[in-house]
This record gives structure tokens, C-alpha cells and sequence, in this order.
């Protein structure tokens, strides 16, 4: 067994931090790394020690690989943690780390490489009985063929491009009448893009939610799930707001899912923290979709609902331990939600928007954490990823979590750039996702900047001035019960806003 | 059922902030409450209104409890919590908070009234067998008789003195051949100084331990107990680390202690949150101090391993609302340690040690929760207790939470004042702690102010000096890998302070 003494975090802000701390609570010495636009980042500060790796632009940084484990070489690092994004599902990488003899703190290079490809994955995966989106295995030109399978699958269904992507070749079509024109038109769009008409045919999923399950496996072939997330609410085709547990999902729904995300790990011999990532239709049937080779974004609603800390356990598992508990010693506690705050302008398409947190003070109370990696009066590089911090809840129930994260959102002060938490907070406080009745299709469904800019008529505006005016005068000239009281300003400048 | 809307809160600084953090989150309207001195307070600004009550001293605001009745009819306030410290255990403000129709968030004045006074708790729960201190119930001033019972006991015995206080006229017996001639001594100390000879005769606990039983109890008579926390380790015999659960209570002990805690509280017909104090001796037997008819300072170490809002189940309660949990639904979740962060000199016999938070940068990350009342730059006032925060973690074991704790302190900036986060790091990796083999006398026997002044040799000094200077310049001159490295200040002033 291997005791890691070292570990060198490859990458920046809130995760190397969030590593960071768990290396340090288990005594192990830490390296940062960071690129010239980082040099000020808590995640530097925090280290044992620091490495610059070049200038702000990734790849002349936090993707060198060759460098970093140089650097590993020269400071007696035993083992490197790749965190999400960067190199952290790259294959290559990882086998150079092991090559190199260093701990890579993941799955080996095989299984990223088998998940990191869409068809390796799905032909791995075919001995264990795992649901895919119905539909064909080959590409197919055959129209009335194509019609015999899509009749079998059942409408609505998706042609699609063999050699597609950007949506070209790509058809929903609702019902059989439909079918032949469409097929046709798909194919010819097909072959005038990429000269290829071949097509697929799948399943059409009209309401999907994603809901993915959070896995772990050690070296001696245990694997056990640690329940599921929800994480339909996205913007973009990104993930904004996750939680845990899913208000859909059954126990049964649960054990069935959390059975074939094992199965998936077990295709391709999977150790590490992983995730296998689902849709799931309005009926409930769930299809796997692919698996995620590393540690989430939104691994802390996991941590927080099962009490397990998920950068200990990769660490121990990359140390050689095996998992130190069973299926069984697996219990929900509670309910957990994530909100993702982002340098964008929710008002502007999510667009990012980079600047300076002019004022940056965060939530505080039972229940609260906050995974960041800035302090007030820093900078939003324009080079990366622009999430800015995950804000968690964590409370007995669902509505005690929304309510939670609601007086969160209240008090995380953030100024000088626009962010996600109102577009956040309109989410939580919305109807169908209290209900729990939402799919992917949330944002363009409810969504409207106009919603997060509550307009006043003059006259309202003109009284609240007033009565603003006649508060702050009075809490001035006196401050004695009986007399007068004061108002926070911010009641008022939230209103008025 | 009454449904607060609108809640005063009779207190200040963090455990204010608090209440009304669970108040907003269950859509409560707050009211703040504040002396001259905490005008710019946290607890003011994150208040819906807030009202001053008068000058700094106490007994000018924060204990006017005419005044803030006042207030809840000026504002249309229906409740009243009174947090801890101030009016929250005096009877007589609780009985006028509800003959004048508002809602009082705590015990009825009968309660408080009864465990206020030792005498009147200790006969109160005589009908329910619950375990006392063995001794004399009435005052004795024959020796033989007093022998003969002392016999009874075992020894050692605690001679005191029946008008006694401040140790006078109280003698510690190790054993039956010393008794007569300490006795005579402790009567002629007693006639001396109260003119009364007669005195008390009790068990003495050579190696106490303090561990006490959170209660909830509701308006239908329903009680359930909520596990114990141990909070042994004091200074100034008055707590300064908690933990929950202990780690010397078993789980037949902790049935036992809970029903008698139970006992207690039905002794008294207790509703809302209360806590039974308990005395353990070094066989573990535990003996009934007194209740506490309030919420404890400490109660956040028993919401990390419960998942229960101690404060919204009050709320709920003092709403007429029964207990919505059985006892058989309570669970204990991982371990969870508190240290209070006080303004005081732990070298200079943790004396009060007021001044500006000149820094003030919490630690955070999973499992880390901080309860404070103060921003960075505010000066911590000289009029009320000199505590600045709670900082509280949770984890899955005992030792991964003080991990945490350790690395959460290290983690904690404050300068501007002495604070006793260097002592509760001592005590958290003093072995005796580690161990959890430690009784009340922890500071006395293991403590000295040497201990947070690790001494470096000058020849040690001059070499780190050296070194330091060395690793700046390469910082400053270079910031490329292989060519140098930074190393953090912070490590250095660490090693060098």
C-alpha cells in the first residue's frame, strides 16, 4: 500500500482548494500549481507550495502535462490529483503520471479511454444489461427499413447524421405519417454536409431530465453507488443547479439505477470516483448516457447527503485501501442542492462577464457551504471556466433546502459583476421546480430576462423614495425606541433595485 | 396553532444572527434588538427592522425587559426568542412576555422558575429517579453521624459548608482516618466565617467529566432527547471545546442518561429546548447537576450529528406545534466539535483581550461551519461576553473531525486581538484529548502559557531566517518552474512566530 505523502493538485481555484484541505486534514503536504494569471488565487496561497507553470492561456499552463510531472520529479510529489476539466479525462496523461511512477488520483488510463468515446463506451457497457436510448446499432439508408425499426421503437424518434454534429442531418419526427419525408430530407442534408447520408435512428426523448449516479470503486474490484443527482436545470447545455436526492426517483427507481451505473463501472474495470450520467424520460425509464472519469462539479451535494468525504476517499483508493464500507452502510441524509454561480449575465443569454468582485461576502449558517476560489477585490480571469463558487444547502427536506438556499442567495453580496444567483433564485422560488416537475428544458421553458426585473410604476418608485427618505432621516436624528426605528438600507435597496 | 410572523430577538452578536438566519428561512419577519455599542453590528444590518434599546451596559439594553415588550406591541411583533446569557432563564420576563398576549420561544415561567433554583430542581425530580450527587440532604453537625454516613458514601468525601461559598468552610476527605479531625476543622471554618457550623456532606468526583443531554419537550407533553454532548474541557470553568457524541458514553449509558434527562424535563413539564446537565465520575456514573431552560451555546455540535434546526423546532413548538420526530427517528451522524473562539489571552490566564478584528478571514470547505457576530474591522466591545465566534466541524469519525478542526483553526486569520485558538489547537492535539481520556481539570493538569511558545534555538533561528531569505528572492526574481519556487509567507511567520 502505497501512503501518499505528497500530492500536487492540477488545477485552479475552488477544486485545487477544495483538495486542498482534505490533503491537509490527511496530513498529506500539498503542491499548487498556477499560471501567471493565478499568481494571486487562494489556491496558491493555501499550498505547502507553489509552481508556476507559464502564462494565463491553458494551454501554455494547466494542460501541460510533461511539465507538471517535471515538477512532481523536482519537489518529491508521490502523486497528482487532475481535479475536473483540464487534464483530468485525459488518458494519455494519466498513463504518462503512472509511467513516470507516480500515483495518478483516478481511474487507470484504460477506462478513460473506453468512457471517453461514446462507442467504446456503449459496446463495453452491451454484457450488462444496461438501458440504452432505444434505437440502431449501425447507420442505415434503407428507408423502409428505417421505418420498420422507428415504428418499433416508438414515435417520436430522432434521425440523425452518422457523420453529424451542430445539429445537420438532425430530425424530430412525431409520428409514422411524418416519417418518409423527413428520413428523406435528413439524408439529404446529410449527404450536402458532411457527403455521407447514412443515418441513426433513436428514441425521441421529449421531456429529459438528467439525473446521473455518483459511483466509487476501489483497486480490488468493489464498487458501490452513492445515490444519485439531479442536475436537469442547465443553461446552455450546462449544469446550473443540482441536488440530491431526486424528487422522481423511488427507492426502487434508485436501486435499479444505482445497479447499472455499477454495472458500467465494472465494464470497464473502473476504480476512483466516477459518475455515470443518465436520461431519463417522463415515464421514468432511464438510458445511459455516458460516464464522467473523474470528480464533479457537483460532487458536494453527494458528500453532503451521505456524509462521505469524496476527495478522501479517491485518495485512499489511489493510496491501494480498499472502500472501508458497504452498500449497505449507505444512507440518505437529508436533502442537498447546489446552485453553480457564474461571471455571466443571466440577463444577457448567460453570456460571461468578466470583471472585478468589488464586494464579495458570503452566506453563513447552518446548513451553508461555499466552494470558491476568490476573495473580494480579485479579478474573474477571462482565461477559464468563469464559475465564481458553489453555494450548498443541506437541510432535513427538500423545502427546508430551497428555503435554505433562498435566504442564501439573500446574503451572498457580490458586486461589480453580474452573476447567476438571481437567474438561481427565480429557479427555486419557481413553481415547477418546487413541484419537482421539470426536465432540461427548464430555462428556455420559463426563462425571460424580464423575470429577474421587477418594474415599478413612477408613482411606486416615488413613495418608496419617500418613505426611504423619512426612515434613513429619522434613524439619524435618533436612534431610541419609542421614538423612531431604522431600516435596513438593503430592504430598500433590494426593492428598489 | 399560532403561526409567528414576526419575531424579536432579546439578544445580540452571533447567537441573534442565528435565530433570525432559521426565522428568514422559514419565512419569519426579524426584528433586532441592539445597545449603542452594537449599532453597526451584523445582527442589526441582516435584521427586516431593528431598534436601539439604549446605552452599552446591560443593564440599560440588551436586560430591559419592559422596553422590549414595548417594542413587540410599537411593532407588531408575536414572539419573543431570548437566545442564551440575558433574559433568556429569568422567569419573571417570561411570565410577562406572555400575560401581555405575545409568545415567548422557550419553557414557561414555572419551568425556568423551578430549575433556576438547585434546591427546587433537586426536589422536583426526586419522584423520578434520577441520580444525584449521594450525600446528606440536610445540613449535619454531629461527627459521629456525619462519619457514619460519609462511610455510606465511600470516600473521597466533600465536606461544605450549609451557608457556605467561595470554598470557604469546604474540605476534601480522602479518607475515613482523616475524617473527624477535617469535619472539626470545616465546622470551625464554617462558625468563623458564617457563624453557622452546620455543613453538607457529598460524593467528591476525583476525575469529573461534564456531559449533558439535549431535551426537546412539546405543549402536549411529548419529549425526546437528542444524544449528549461532552464538554469537559473548560477554562475559568466555563466551557471553551464541545463534542457530540462523547466518546466515553456507550450506547446503553446514553439511553440511560437520555430517559433520565427525559425524567427531568417531565419533572417540570418542560417544553421547548432545555438541557440536563450531568456530573460522570471515572467509573461512568453520572449524577444530575441542573437543567438549562434555554438553547445552549453549544447546541450547534448536536444539529451537525442530528440534522435537526434546534431553533426551528423551537419555533415550532413555542408555536403549539407537536414534536413532528420520535424518538426511534433520531440517528447520531458522524462526529461534530465545537471550540469557542473568545477574545482572551490564554498566556495570560485567558483573560479578556479586547481590541479591533484587524483580520478576520474565516476558514471554510466541507464539514466547517463558523456562528459569529463580527465583520473584519470591528472592535469586539468590552460589555458583554468577550466570545468572537463558534467554529464548529463535522466528519465521519471522531478524528476526522478534529482533523478538520485542526486545519480549520490553522485556517482561521484573526489578528488585532489574542483569541483562544492556539489553545483549543493545543488541547485538540494533546493526547489526553486524542485519547478521550480527560476529565474537567484538562487546562489545570496539561496547560501551561509555554506550550503555545515553541522555543527555536538562535542557531535554529538564524538557519530558517536564512532559508527564507533565500526562497524570497528566487520568488521575486523568478516565477518559472525549474528554476525556483515559491514557498507561502504564512508557513514561514508560522514556523518564526
Amino acid at each position: 500500500m502505497a501512503k501518499i505523502k505528497k500530492l500536487l493538485i492540477a488545477n485552479r481555484g475552488e477544486i485545487s482548494l477544495r483538495i486542498m484541505r482534505t490533503a491537509r486534514e490527511m496530513g498529506i503536504e500539498t503542491v499548487a500549481v498556477y499560471s501567471e494569471a493565478d499568481r494571486l488565487s487562494p489556491h496558491v496561497k493555501f499550498a505547502d507550495e507553489a509552481i508556476c507553470l507559464g502564462p494565463a492561456a491553458s494551454s501554455e499552463s494547466y494542460l501541460l502535462g510533461e511539465k507538471i510531472i517535471k515538477v512532481c520529479k523536482q519537489l518529491n510529489v508521490d502523486a497528482i490529483h487532475p481535479g475536473y476539466g483540464f487534464l483530468s479525462e485525459n488518458a494519455a496523461f494519466a498513463k504518462k503520471v503512472t509511467d513516470s511512477g507516480l500515483i495518478f488520483v483516478g481511474p487507470s488510463p484504460e477506462a478513460i479511454e473506453v468512457m471517453g468515446s461514446k462507442l467504446a463506451a456503449k459496446q463495453a457497457v452491451s454484457k450488462y444489461d444496461i438501458p440504452l436510448v432505444p434505437g440502431t446499432e449501425e447507420a442505415i439508408s434503407d428507408i423502409p427499413e428505417a421505418k420498420k425499426i422507428a415504428k418499433e421503437i416508438g414515435y417520436p424518434i430522432l434521425i440523425k447524421a452518422s457523420a453529424g454534429g451542430g445539429g445537420k442531418g438532425m430530425r424530430i419526427v412525431e409520428n409514422e405519417k411524418e416519417f418518409e419525408e423527413q428520413m428523406e430530407r435528413a439524408i439529404s442534408e446529410a449527404v450536402s454536409a458532411f457527403g455521407d447520408g447514412a443515418v441513426f435512428i433513436e428514441k425521441y426523448i421529449t421531456s429529459p431530465r438528467h439525473i446521473e449516479i455518483q459511483i466509487l470503486g476501489d483497486q480490488q474490484g468493489n464498487i458501490v453507488y452513492l445515490f444519485e443527482r439531479e442536475c436537469s436545470i442547465q443553461r446552455r447545455h450546462q449544469k446550473v443547479i443540482e441536488e440530491a436526492p431526486s424528487s422522481v426517483v423511488t427507492a426502487e427507481m434508485r436501486k435499479a439505477m444505482g445497479e447499472a451505473a455499477v454495472g458500467v463501472a465494472k465494464a470497464c474495470n473502473y476504480y476512483g470516483a466516477g459518475t455515470v450520467e443518465f436520461i431519463v424520460d417522463e415515464k421514468l425509464n432511464f438510458y445511459f448516457l455516458e460516464m464522467n472519469t473523474r470528480l464533479q462539479v457537483e460532487h458536494p451535494v453527494t458528500e453532503m447527503i451521505t456524509g462521505k468525504d469524496l476527495v478522501k476517499e479517491q485518495i485512499l483508493i489511489a493510496e491501494g485501501n480498499p472502500i472501508s464500507f458497504s452498500q449497505e452502510d449507505l444512507k440518505i441524509n437529508g436533502h442537498s442542492i447546489e446552485v453553480r454561480v457564474y461571471a455571466e449575465d443571466p440577463k444577457n443569454n448567460f453570456l460571461p462577464d468578466i470583471g472585478t468582485l468589488e464586494t464579495y461576502s458570503r452566506p453563513q449558517g447552518p446548513g451553508i457551504r461555499v466552494d470558491d476560489g476568490f476573495e473580494e477585490g480579485m479579478k474573474i480571469p477571462i482565461y477559464y471556466d468563469p464559475m465564481i463558487s458553489k453555494l450548498i444547502t443541506h437541510a432535513e427536506t427538500r423545502e427546508d433546502a430551497i428555503n435554505r438556499m433562498i435566504r442564501a442567495i439573500d446574503d451572498y453580496q457580490i458586486t461589480g459583476i453580474e452573476t447567476t444567483l438571481g437567474f438561481c433564485k427565480f429557479a427555486l422560488e419557481h413553481e415547477a421546480f418546487r413541484s419537482g416537475n421539470f426536465d432540461t428544458k427548464f430555462v428556455q421553458q420559463y426563462f425571460t430576462p424580464e423575470v429577474l426585473d421587477p418594474s415599478f410604476s413612477d408613482e411606486e418608485k416615488e413613495m418608496m423614495v419617500a418613505l426611504a427618505v423619512e426612515f434613513f432621516t429619522h434613524a439619524q436624528s435618533s436612534l431610541k425606541v419609542g421614538e423612531s426605528q431604522t431600516v435596513k438600507e438593503s430592504a430598500w435597496r433590494k426593492r428598489l433595485d
